[in-house]
């Protein structure tokens, strides 16, 4: 149920089709489900105006079709993110309608395509291997009605190849920078720019990347006040912001 | 020089009231000015169209007087954040108009105080000790255009003072959350909330709070996904991307 | 041998039934018995009045069925933790009785189900992925001689959901609350209930969650002062301590 | 207002002395009041039976008082933890009744003395440096209504001396355990009871302590399984949480 | 060559049998020998009147077989350890008088038994899971001329255990401690002695023991000042040196 | 197109051959290709005067394969590192001419050899597990056209070893030194010798040297003044940092 | 009480001259007395033969003069650790016979100067900074009966400097190495001889020595076997552990 | 004694002017003398060809006094780094000519300007506050015998002026980038220019920069292969790695 449904509800209940206690009781009966394993928040919806998102990892292949299943039936749109090979299969088989990511592991229902974003949101990364977590905020993005323009491999060891890309990196709305080893895109990009940056660290890298803390902290303390971090490796986190800021 | 500005010339030259060549040497020679020890980047208000900043930690008073002086001579509004007590004295005898904010050190001067933020963007501290940092994000955000609604002391211990404020949460467009120990108000905020939640991680607590690591930590891993993080302690950021996005 | 065993003991000696030599000697003997590589030690029972546990953990198949029985023989009731697919598949095969609970991988023997416990004990989780652990609490728990009640899925992130089981939370006499990523939920149910929170940080999540260490920390830096912390994923010890509290 | 004037007002609610609607309006008003700076929240008492507490670190001496003057019109029994000489001054001149503890920094009013605690709390130091973390932890659970049985200086490198007072261990119905460096006491002595342990690890050593951090890993990894922990120096919460445990 | 060839060189030139010219080349060619991808320095065996050892970890099978090889041919005794299965076969399968330790994958040739320790040398492990670091300690004590007893699962759970083996570890003339988890098992150990104890932290445990850092840390922390430290489960160097010491 | 192909054009254009439009088109046409998932940028062998390097880690054999073929159409030589199997496989099944490095999962495209280092560059490692990781900076070095010294097995344990090779050691331009666990040999070398020495820390080790930041560290304190210090196990930036200093 | 005294004791029960009632008495009330803050141990020197230890960090002056007073009327030996200006000034104007060593904050009361020590202890410094660790160590290790023989400023950078003093090095029974910034030393040191080794890290160093943590990493991962390491700065448990060896 | 001396005296001894064994006692006395807490090693000149260099911190004023005039008899230029106001203080009453930089603490005697470096030598900072760490640098390559050019506040949040520059960092042959925050004007520093980069982190930032290990990662994870690695604030190593370089 998104906002357009409950601002119907309240419609029909000031014209006199609905009671007041009916629509109070559909109100308050539908903020979840129990299937037992996991409640199902579809206020979620109704409080953030977006799509259900299911978290594939640390699920059985058995509980994402199960969730998946179920969300289906109430909303439009639905993505999973994070799926191995079994959830992802499991999933194709049982549900009709999956496009699935392989570099990301996303795998998204997309069934209705309204554009609600205002401008472009620019999904950019500093190598070829940082790909895999841009996919993830893309497809968020996208599932949640934006415009995405990818831009891949413009590190900083390369300075011009960014500079190249400044008229479109100008053109977005609202940047997402994808950025492992030491992260310095973020700052870079977030000086040629007005508008937010989100900063994704990513844990490409090895050695003293710690995994993707040397980002991090990178991104933390950027010199560029314009940007926010998320978690390393979060896409979809970085997806849902850079949505909800075009939105507005 | 703002981005009106920049286009009162564009405009000029279009008119022939300034010869392209003028044109292009007034913008060549623009980008910054050379102080001796600092480099003064006028073109980054035209980049992001905000005031100019001047982070006094690490300066001696001297030069954040030289610097703001300058800066007082191209434009409106200045910021100068953590100052600490020579710094602030200094400023205050050396330059007319300064407003001094105690708790966070911060010193504004607001000379033009249109308003271009769209909507409002709340404050909110877990804690009387996180007030420093929020009045960090709250002076900047001010002078940055935005109306701002603080509302304090709403940490979780006590759910229901955050219920409380429910409604004035959902009033606002873009919202911070300064909080320490476990940093676990920007999570419930960002639960009750549609709109973008910008986490400041603060340095309040002692022991396993790690100088604000529990709080960063905790914020970067929150279950909501509209949160998006800055560094420890740095209500100035904070402030400048709410205002960024507030513009939107 | 658990304590009504040893009050028998001196109440014989008392009514001259044993000599105190000999009862001086039984006890004497009785503190543990050398298998050759581990030493069991029944006093422990009767230290904490408690049954046997084995961390299956580190151990080799023959060691945990070797073990195990020996236990079986002296105590009613005998939990297994942390068995990997091999042990559980050796003890299922050698030993009668054995409840085998797959998430957590928990062996229980339950042959005495005495109620010890004065109240209920609620084990709480954030999100499905923090089932395991807490299985493990509540596994533990009801072993110990306690009613248990499970309540899954409730996060901070959907706070009404938490909200919505505060009755089934104030009846609780202890609560055990399992949650990895920033670990929240701890300080908003400490802040709902007045009894001991006992919090679980998982090592669940991804990235700057760092294998539970951002739970943990939180945990540890909670704004509520009715919460305790025991190690990153340890179910039993928190299902343990929840017991020895509820049997005061 | 405690769990006895609420029933009170219900009762009167019954009795038809005071309207519904006059005693929702009260409930409604009472959960806190708004001081500009910080919000008291008074129903936390009545959530958990507690009196008020406030954390002087990071506040003035001007806003602890404020707080503690608003508190004591409502609250007979209020603990001020952690000031420092200038707070301690301040409540001490403006406040009657105070009570000053000046290894940890607290500052007690203990107008009413009722005994609620149904057995003995012990308070128990590795060496002589952990004292002014176990006062505060003392100071607490007196002023919750506890009998408090303080043991110094029995750490681990002379175990007869722990032995020695085993018995005064035993007797004790709930434990703090008060340790510094790798705070190793608290696994001794979880081995020697049967009662809950609650671990304060304090930052008392030097280099690889890494101001405490040694030993809260040592505790979070007791292999005695009665062991909970608490942050790194917080006597107070320790206190709290045992003084829950004595109620029960 | 040992110190005892070394003297008859020093003889044999002394004597005339041996020009000081030859002599001093064979000793400036004795150092090592260049196997290609490895220098075998004989004279550490002079400087430390040591068996020689290899570390089998990153090493290839071929390369541990060449170098034991050569290695048999100058030294009695030699000691190849952390071998895998690949190792470990090859080893047995070229190289004759193998003794292989499966649970630490040490493999010892222990042609020459003179017993060179002054006293016995205590291993004691904390629990079962400890036993594999033991074992490393244990067979190098004794391929270095000790008597070894071990002492295994006394951890301070369970103090008695401790209590009732204080005979046997005051007997010894230097302790080895193997413990993970918390640890505390050195520093009760040290109390209990007057002899040096050699602590081993054990990566056993899980969560915040961080692969044996909580054990370290509270190792290098003891409050017991005849506790020295060597690196999480370095058996290996734990029985190194107490043999150095059983020589004095 | 390296330096000398620049140096045509421009002396084509002085010539009148080429006109300057074309001349600024080819140039701002040359930096980089788009292959769709990553951007090959030229210029950077004109920048750094340097073949082409691909990072194996982070992409698929086909990802590779395409990259390395794009660049032997434009440059002799061409280095790929951290290939596992299965793009080792690829390449060398692929493209002629891949001289494969098991160790360190480097290929070499080596057609030009012109030698342009002007003297030579000793690669050391402390032990034989250290080797893979010289093995990569040797591969670096000779494909940049260096004459290298490899110096394995000198670790300071042995430090006769170490000062056997001090002649050779004083007759390098630039020192590469690798090692793991306290990586103690690089400020030995660094007392030794009179030229920059470029520190590798190795993940070589276990328990606490935390994957190579035990060695990390250490170099980064080295109290040799002429040591630097790149990334855990980059032993191509150190191969690649020497190159530059000996064409100095 | 020593074990001379001890012994003595046995005899006259056994002569008869003492009931052994009374012996046992005696005996039993021997551990401790209650000074009311703190447990004097007269123990511990019988059960480790030394000299009483008061670790002045963390108490106040009048605790620590009160606390050795009191064990100068049972030891003839007795040393403070860790004074700063106030407790120094306090001890020596109380107490008679004080020597204080100003590098260290060591104070110590030296009577009975019997050698015990077999053999020489060297205790050696990388740097002039590390001198008041090494002086710590040095006082511990002359006033429990030792020679000391200390060597300054020897660090690797200097290798030569190191091997200059190789001799003095190889005469000495056990080694004390104090190192900061990298800790090489220990692992050179350890090299050149066949002793045991005892490695203090220092806190001498900036940036990423984090305080001793770097040496204090390095030391544990020594690739010399005779190495043992105590906690950073820990010059009086490396100068206690050297006595215990050399009296073996 | 430089290279110069060294070599002179050899020709004296060809000549016939010194006796060999003359020479050779020369030599063997000349590597350090013993001034009682420091040994001076004027054989390093010899081994680097540098001038001398005191670290200042750790020492007291006298003893740096007493350092320096030691140095100053053998040497030309010594270089002392680190000094506070007490040893600046004493240093400038008691010796003649040296130079004092406050924002470093240098202290430089600078007699022999001799120009021995090859090229120029650029010093990089990206803030205003990371100049006193540039200062070091720059003092060290100067004293050093280089040009050094000082570049300030080009930090990657105004791309623009660091392209401003371009041609100046173009022409240097070595170049030192002093950077904290994040770090990230190594990097593109390092992508711009074809030479060697030497990375300063500075402990400019707070809260995540953690006092310059977010730098320090970030410099360690460059995407630019040409760039090593420093200590944290260590400007002397900097300049004085460059100066090796520049002198090859």
């Amino acid at each position: 149920m998104n906002e357009d449904q409950l601002r119907a509800l309240f419609e029909q209940v000031r014209a006199g089709a609905v009671e007041v206690d009916a629509a109070l009781t559909r109100l308050r009966h539908m903020p979840f489900e129990d299937l037992g394993f996991a409640k199902l928040d579809h206020h979620r919806a109704l409080r953030q105006g977006m799509p259900e998102v299911v978290l594939g990892k640390g699920k059985t292949p058995q509980q994402v079709v199960a969730i998946a299943r179920r969300l289906l039936e109430v909303s439009k749109n639905v993505l999973i993110t994070r799926t191995d090979e079994a959830i992802a299969g499991a999933v194709k088989a049982e549900l009709a309608g999956a496009e699935h990511f392989a570099l990301s592991g996303a795998i998204r229902f997309w069934r209705d395509k309204t554009q609600v974003g205002k401008g472009k949101i620019a999904v950019v990364t500093a190598g070829t291997s940082d790909i895999p977590v841009a996919e993830e905020a893309q497809v968020t993005a996208e599932v949640m009605g934006n415009q995405v323009e990818a831009i891949h491999d413009i590190g900083v060891a390369g300075i011009h190849r960014l500079i190249d890309n400044r008229v479109r990196l100008t053109e977005a709305r609202v940047i997402v920078v994808c950025a492992g080893m030491e992260g310095a895109l973020a700052s870079v990009v977030g000086g040629l720019v007005a508008c937010p940056v989100i900063a994704v660290p990513t844990s490409v890298g090895y050695g003293a990347s710690f995994q993707g803390l040397a980002a991090l902290l990178g991104m933390l303390n950027s010199c560029s006040s314009n940007v926010t971090v998320v978690n390393i490796d979060n896409g979809f986190g970085a997806g849902f912001v850079a949505s909800l800021i075009n939105r507005l």
